[in-house]
């Protein structure tokens, strides 16, 4: 019954393994003759070497098809291991179910993309050239040098990695974070002051559930993160859009307005219009939160990625009255699928926000995190910080100059100081349609700047993304916009 | 002021990077003389090859410390990358805070562990020898052949594994996941009514905040998953205990009592009493379900850890009012910090499960869940769960037997069909603190039964876990204990 094929790639073992498995399962076995060949004899019939039969037989033995008795010999398991695995399949058939009941605030939340404009299923296709804002130069992290470390971090700590992990986050990773931000972006902190998460948005989600109850005010940017609103939303509390000007978010509050208890921002690069929020308005909006018992939620959003000048500390770093939680993410720094981020809270929160955090979901891969504690501290962090600073300097460049001159007809473009993206201005308001086809029958997808807004009533312009593309594909885009117009 | 050292196990070209990257930031370069010596000069002073200098100066190049000019040659980069990453740390000194507001959510969960007697991080540190409940034997998990997929799908899939993935989870995944509900659990799934989630716990969040809006009544079993408690108030419902008989859960509510939007059930094992839900219970259940608009939450906790005869199907599979969720979790089958599991829903809510997901934080790591995907297309994964299966089968008949020899004076041990612990009754009510005290002293954590009760008044009993220590550890625990209790 058993045929063994030496030229193929599969070894002998497994074929006789998945040979013999199959023939017990199909029950070849079940009539009286339950008692299995030795595996001298076995190994004779086929022609092959006795350790080759051994092989197979402590496989089936281990997963509890084989069972020995001493003196007797080997036989085939009963019942076997299917039969405590395999449940009997209904045959009733199920009834056409009305349409069930969605919560409330899952109904609240926006769609994540306008119309369903941006499938990032599409995107992550590959198909190169898109310009959406957003996306890193992934092609560009050194996954070889991740990997390798990866195999380090199990070689040394084995096993402990697999286990249930602490919530709060890996020790060393929660240093090696305390360090850079206190080195690089003059943040105070302490490790025990830092929580490791899923990503911003896990960030945001943990800190409002920690803070605040149903309808309590979060004060948020607009234009503003769209993600932002959504958490919000989700963790149930009242949305409140908060209008810009040139030294960002505008503090202020009408006489019957209740005072925020949480106040979201994004002080390094403002998503998405760019600016950078002015010293004054930094110790403004940390006075006006101390003086109403408000949290400020920094989202340090492209801090790493300046380019015309030193950056301002962030408002951790000058937060006297101890109300900023400070959040960053691995996404636009390494890669967005990592699902790497962190917080950093005042003492005092940090085991609420832990509580949070080990009720959500536990904890984030403890590979993962010992990987990048690992990569950060042997300098690889810092150096791919660099290294994709100047690339992204180089690209923006280049957009720039492309921009200007294939489109500046019929686009302003808006240069802010940091970031990888830019906000595109329509020089005539009529041409809004006509620029959102053309994007979308070319396949470019700048977003509407509208799609930022809740209450802001802005000029029509999109927001275009240049960090993942080269240059060659940032003039092949723009060429075919440039000609699509006409 | 360059040493290299040719002994050293760092290369040459890193020594030289580094020491002229310390240089440039020491400030060394600045007066005036900001041209670098050629690569040819510079190799032949240092007495090293033309190439080990180029790949130092690409690398200072690349970081942004070097640039050139044509036909005048290298120069130090003016500013240096440090100055457009480095932010001014403030002087200013922070006041003590008053102790901040906590959300009344937060403030209603309970503690994980009772009293912090159980220190996850200090179960890490793998002190071997526990018998806590809960633990898989992760040292069995075959990490190289997982390790090895994982290069296979990012040899395969490349930098598309590293974009921002879909909310749904992994294509391939989904599919593999629905081919085993089908099979083993007699489940009735399409991949597209499958969302890959990171744990029990958020695809217990998800569900929740998909379905509940503030207030309304979940029940649980009790006693019950304590994670189950805490996730549902974290999701703001309002936690409704219900009494368990030996068939399940005990379906029915008082005249006043609202009825409830979602029942949440452990049928393959009960957590933590470990009677499986009779058949007459499930139909019950799914008809009170349909009866009163309600949702079943179906934790298939265990499931795959049967050990006395074949299972039954999951409540899934035989719901003909599309009226049950149903999940599973990685974790005990592979190993817990992965943080993979997955949620089967009616057709009618994945969207609305979708976009819960990807508010709350986007996705799970894709890399993972290609793995995943290809560890269980390539058959490792049912053989790592027949292997284990057969390993706990073992042990579990060697801790009964231990058990009942050394400490069945005390205890009655109640032997489940499936799963990893057990509840052992006192037979002395007055035993309780003896024996908790005995065990802490010995650093032998059993649960006290009590810790998973809400309004349950049970016997007083602890749950012991058997899953992840060898006979040799089970058995030097189970002797400590008995003769601590003398």
């Amino acid at each position: 019954m058993i045929r063994l094929d030496r030229a193929a790639a599969e070894p002998l073992h497994d074929q006789l393994y998945r040979q013999i498995r199959d023939e017990l399962r199909s029950g070849s076995f079940t009539g009286g003759a339950r008692r299995v060949p030795s595996s001298r004899i076995l190994a004779a019939d086929l022609g092959i070497s006795r350790l080759t039969v051994s092989i197979a037989f402590s496989k089936l033995h281990a997963e509890g098809y084989l069972r020995s008795k001493p003196r007797s010999g080997t036989f085939v398991a009963c019942p076997l291991p299917e039969s405590f695995l395999t449940a009997e399949k209904s045959k009733a058939l199920p009834q056409v179910p009305h349409a069930p009941r969605i919560s409330t605030r899952a109904r609240a939340i926006p769609d994540a993309r306008v119309g369903k404009q941006f499938d990032l299923g599409a995107l992550d296709a590959g198909t190169g050239v898109s310009l959406v804002p957003g996306f890193p130069a992934v092609d560009e992290f050194p996954i070889h040098i991740w990997e390798r470390l990866r195999s380090h971090v199990l070689a040394q700590k084995g096993v402990h990695l697999l286990r249930h992990a602490s919530s709060r986050g890996d020790k060393d990773l929660r240093s090696a974070i305390a360090t850079y931000l206190s080195d690089f972006r003059g943040a105070r902190c302490h490790p025990d002051q830092i929580l490791i998460v899923g990503g911003m948005q896990q960030a945001m989600l943990i800190t409002a559930m920690t803070l605040l109850d149903k309808g309590q005010p979060v004060w948020i940017e607009d234009p503003g993160f769209h993600q932002a609103r959504r958490v919000f939303i989700l963790a149930g509390a009242k949305v409140v859009p908060k209008p810009l000007d040139d030294e960002g978010i505008v503090i202020g509050r009408s006489a019957h307005e209740k005072g925020p208890k949480l106040i979201h921002v994004t002080p390094s690069h403002q998503y998405p219009l760019g600016m950078t929020m002015s010293f004054n308005r930094r110790t403004a909006l940390l006075e006006f939160a101390g003086a109403h018992d408000a949290f400020v939620f920094e989202d340090d959003f492209y801090a790493e990625f300046r380019f015309t000048g030193p950056p301002l500390p962030c408002l951790q770093g000058i937060d006297k009255f101890s109300r900023v939680i400070y959040a960053g993410t691995m996404s636009k720094i390494l890669y967005p699928s990592l699902r790497l981020g962190y917080v950093v809270a005042p003492e005092q929160l940090i085991d609420s926000l832990v509580k949070i955090r080990s009720t959500m979901d536990q904890h984030s891969s403890a590979i993962d995190q010992a990987t990048l504690a690992r990569f950060i501290n042997e300098g690889f962090f810092l150096s791919h910080i660099k290294r994709m600073r100047k690339l992204y300097a180089e690209r923006r460049e280049f957009f720039v100059t492309e921009f200007n001159k294939l489109l500046g007809d019929r686009f302003i473009l808006q240069i802010p100081e940091a970031g990888l993206n830019f906000v595109a201005w329509l020089r005539s308001e009529t041409d809004f349609r006509r620029v959102a086809r053309a994007c979308g029958d070319i396949g470019i997808k700048p977003s509407p700047l509208s799609f930022y807004c809740i209450d802001a009533k802005l000029k029509p312009a999109f927001v275009f993304g240049f960090g993942a593309w080269t240059p060659a594909q940032i003039r092949e885009s723009l060429l075919k916009l440039a000609s699509a117009l006409g």
